[in-house]
């Protein structure tokens, strides 16, 4: 099975993270290949950078189509632009805070979201409400830290997180938080560590997902909205 | 007031009926501006040319508010990228679907939504839940014509348009119908006395809701979601 | 156009301020008229007294149907008998909580309401529900001040709104502010200046809103709920 | 235990088809007053007719209140202003609408309403939304027949209430019917053995849950918006 | 009329209380009849207590219709297999939360639960959501007590149930509590006593209910889901 | 990796076909193990059939647990005792309806449900809603057909069934079907080529998920409602 992981902003330190992290839990037949969407902003946080990255990400998911990929993961946890790329693939396309808040749903009766900015909260409360989640999640939260922050070595990002997580058990009374930054893919471990509760990744849960919808057998739908985009 | 009233797609006859429209119910003090988004497919039909199109409108979005226009609308009932746009401007940016479902709260206690074809109904159907008028909607209808279908004079676009109005009001019991696209804003007349139903265009009502809001005095809250996009 | 606010509790001085901020942002061409529900209590608080004025407030608005109004605002945020006012109306009829909320949408992910006293919160927040805001409600807050201490020149209300919007920003993450009575009208610009967030009064909004209603040609649907009342 | 039912419309055939319907099902020891809301419009078809019952009403439970009554069933299914009635009275208020969807969750996993005019429907959906029971409700339906005619020996109304709720049992796959007027209390027996499926009459299920209220010794809560009035 | 009351699990001090409870509250001619489980675990605190006490509890529903009884309760705040007992039977079933959470709704805009362990809190958020009361309920609470110390004299249950409630009033703004446990039954009065609020007993409110049901004539739909089990 | 597949049901020739279903998906390293609850009745049509078999589910689960077993799937669409299998299991428990409509959502905007009778369409609404897919899911519909029809060589269920899905497409406009019986699974394919519409089977969601949830490191969060049981 040929998987392809897509950063859509252009910081490729992020992409090698994102793809190290698909890897490890990748079946053994798995080939995962992560992609940048070269040109998009270095990070997203909000919907103007959303809007930037959308049609850089949508070149990389029509690349991917045409290698023949068997499924696409979209690695920002404001799963941009979705519904164009299920309309471009044909394989499933998951994005990752799809993928963390339902798998979240699985193993515990209720999650918190720990982001990075607070301006991408209402944008991840919008995205859970959709997705179904929300009686399920008791608060998406924000460690106020950039995006970028969480690839400079010497940041506070890690610790800030760390005390979001333990305030979202204290105060939220959670039973699972899920990472809301394909930039924290790497804390994952140690945070379930730290915090004695399942943390969730989404790029992990979405390579899994993905991997688990091919298996399954299943497309795309292409008899209604996600049918081949209309050529003009 | 200057109000900018931008087509996200890059078919000028459609502008132009689009302008025309918002000229025909602008306030007298109020300069009406149309533009078109060159660049971005020629009309939206799905989640993939609503991307295409994203990057185009919010450099129209751009230059309206540096030339200080006082409110945009953005003219397709797809409302693309319309948080972006409103990071962007800091007067209101109204889209035309959120415009038209609200007006229709406001003067019926349900309404039907008649759209272009069958592949935008979820789309809208997301739309209206999260603007909250998901109870007040009845039903998200196609009349299974292209947009562009809109722009060809011997086409039976209004016909069709016609009779699936009037399939709703007998199979749905709306009290009012919502054009679903922008290219139907030179029907709006004709169908409300075809139907005996209040037809409500959504680039009529986004021109007078957004010079009501400049003329309440509000602007788009700059402390959250909507803040200036950071600059990267 | 002719525009009729009604003050649905027999408080003048009310009535007067509300016409003001009316006319402060109504359009050249309109002219508001500033009603009063004569022999309604002297203030709305709670499902009592709303009954109590509800008979008063529509023989204004079959007054103001009489005079050819094009559009009526009823100004108290517990939008009292707006059903009925549509049946007796053909134009357009706002609540000023309808327009307040809707208008919050518009410009904010998210927002708070401030209103008087407590015990008009959980009857706003049913409107917010039922309007279909919930979900962009942050929380509804009491000031706790009688409605009629916003007509004392020397009461300390002004102080305590200030201070529950503060409270709002602060605890509630809310990006706008919808003031929750008709009383706080004239405050409308100190306390945007004073708190650094959109701050809207729905006297202004459903002002605004019911010109743009009326501009946009739409008029309340008479095939359904709202058909004028039957004749016993 | 005494228990006032008020017919919030003036006509008093309904009074005594109403206070008849109570009294068969009351407990031995339960006194049932029937009252009617002298000055009312003779039927409630609409908003208009529910705020012109409303001051009657009121006047009705302060009276019943007075008198030391232990309950009050407000005997309309549009439920007219309950919250004030609550405000009003100290022992438990309940309307029919409220007694019989609730009544039906509780025999069945799904129900539809059967009411008299087509201009009903929204006023009660939006009332089965406001009571919860939106998700169990499939569809409220109207008999298309004047509320005064069900109080015509002559008419068709039962036929046609009748062949109503066997075109919901087909169609909207069903499993119990609630009735949606007060005026069709004494056709419950009949359609039930019709029909072959629970038929829950509004009148019966709130007098005995009134009466169940008071025995389980709970009062309207007086701490928050039900309070007595305010004295101006 | 006769009632059988079913403690679903194997305590019965806790049955005798629950009996003594419903015995307070019925109607002169009623009949209660209290039952255990025997076999069942001795209290139910969690998914797995309710699996293990069902079939235990069905035996005695079986029972109970065998017995010609007119209705049953379920005295377990956890409403177990209710469905399955709605088969089985052909009166009406109650279950304690059902009840109580629906009373509450009857005389206060708002509520909260208190419970006895944590654990319970997510098990009764979804009830809550199935009866459709979400919107009323503020929030469901632990008092952080094991179910068998409310049998034990000793124990600081009494203490911090109130203590809970007070923190309810003060923190949600809730205007009267629901006792989220059978086990509780014999503290309303007290409670309501010292809290100066309605506290609402489900084994009470089940139990008039459940009374109130029958005298209206209602019975279990038999057409749908429960529908009498399959012979297999 | 080693997988537990419950048929909670007694009928072997299910649990067969279960078992089958799940290992033609399974990854090469994992172990698919199939169990039958012996001692369950031989179909769960119903609330009272699934009482029925969840204390011997459990007893299978509990034996997975012991046997070290990584995760497991309960292949009953109406997921019996869910909560109580996590409760007892660490690593996590999936149900084929959650799994099922879970992915729908991952490949469609919209899906509607094809069960075997119609007395399981309100259970499964329910479960529906409670995972959130209520949405999306246009309808759940019933072939009509006992259970165990889909054992008997000769009857017409594959028929009825691939007759109800094209009604489905048809009429629901849906996107893609859920079969909603884990006896349906040997159908997936056929069904699949035959109505040309993405046919999505639990029992292979679950088993793909269940191990993509196990490859994620995830396991059942044991701070909360999930946690062990409480001995008695």
């Amino acid at each position: 099975m040929k998987l392809v992981v897509i950063n859509p902003n252009s910081t490729r330190s992020m992409t090698d993270k994102i793809t190290d992290a698909a890897r490890a839990v990748a079946s053994p037949g798995t080939v995962v290949e992560g992609r940048t969407a070269d040109g998009a902003p270095a990070s997203i946080e909000g919907h103007f950078d959303e809007v930037m990255c959308a049609h850089h990400l949508l070149r990389e998911v029509q690349r991917a189509r045409d290698e023949a990929a068997d499924a696409v993961v979209v690695a920002c946890f404001d799963d941009p632009a979705i519904g164009a790329c299920r309309e471009v693939m044909d394989g499933p396309v998951l994005g990752i805070c799809e993928a963390g808040v339902k798998a979240a749903g699985m193993i515990a009766t209720s999650f918190s979201v720990v982001t990075t900015l607070p301006r991408s909260v209402p944008v991840i409360e919008d995205l859970v409400r959709r997705y179904g989640m929300a009686d399920r999640c008791r608060r998406v939260r924000a460690a106020a830290i950039p995006v970028l922050a969480l690839e400079q070595p010497g940041s506070d990002a890690r610790a800030r997180i760390r005390a979001e997580i333990l305030r979202a058990i204290e105060e939220d009374r959670c039973e699972a938080v899920v990472l809301g930054c394909a930039g924290m893919a790497d804390l994952t471990e140690w945070l379930t560590a730290e915090c004695g509760i399942p943390v969730i990744d989404g790029v992990t849960a979405a390579t899994t997902f993905a991997e688990a919808l091919v298996r399954a057998g299943l497309k795309t739908s292409k008899i209604g909205a996600y049918a081949r985009p209309i050529q003009k």
